[in-house]
């Protein structure tokens, strides 16, 4: 039916949550460490590595420990794949009146004179 | 922590089964019945209505009732509203790397004449 892998099941499913919408949101700015992403929200840390986990398994952000310090950095590719989803479905609608504009333009050739 | 209404995780939601994708996708092409949307899929009727459930509480289609015939149409406007938030995310992006070629200017402009 579609011509996108199953991956994007996990990628909308995890952009389903304002927390990680936000999170993708800062870490677009740049890498940040997990205890700066966690910060402004107002949960406890387990709750908020579970979040982690999700975006991290849809492929969405990417962890690596240095030392004591785990810092996230976006997987724009990722990203931009779903947001490519919404690029062709606006292509779909733009043909869709393009043809609809050449319908009504012989339409109104048709039973018009000006 | 984001401008975006509650509304988003609901067609997040939505957009993650690749069935609901299908269907919004093929709604961009132009209304169309229950009976034939459902056709491609093979799935029971009563599955299928289940996730058009989904697609209309979340606002992504409108169904109306004519007679026994019951016809979706998309809404694009919310459809739209959820792609405007890639757009968001890749003017974010393109900022930090337009920073980022001012920096690298600034640096090079200082280490190296040319």
């Amino acid at each position: 039916m579609e011509n996108y892998p199953p991956p994007l099941d996990s990628v909308f499913h995890a952009l389903a949550d304002p927390t990680r919408r936000a999170v993708v949101q800062r870490l677009g700015q740049g890498p940040a460490t997990v205890s700066d992403l966690a910060k402004p929200f107002p949960m406890g840390l387990p709750a908020f590595l579970k979040h982690l986990g999700v975006l991290e398994s849809a492929g969405l952000i990417d962890t690596q420990k240095a030392g004591r310090t785990r810092t996230c950095t976006l997987q724009q590719a990722r990203l931009a794949q779903a947001g490519s989803w919404f690029d062709d479905q606006r292509a779909l609608w733009a043909s869709r009146y393009d043809n609809l504009d050449t319908l009504l333009s012989a339409l109104g050739g048709h039973g018009h004179d000006h």
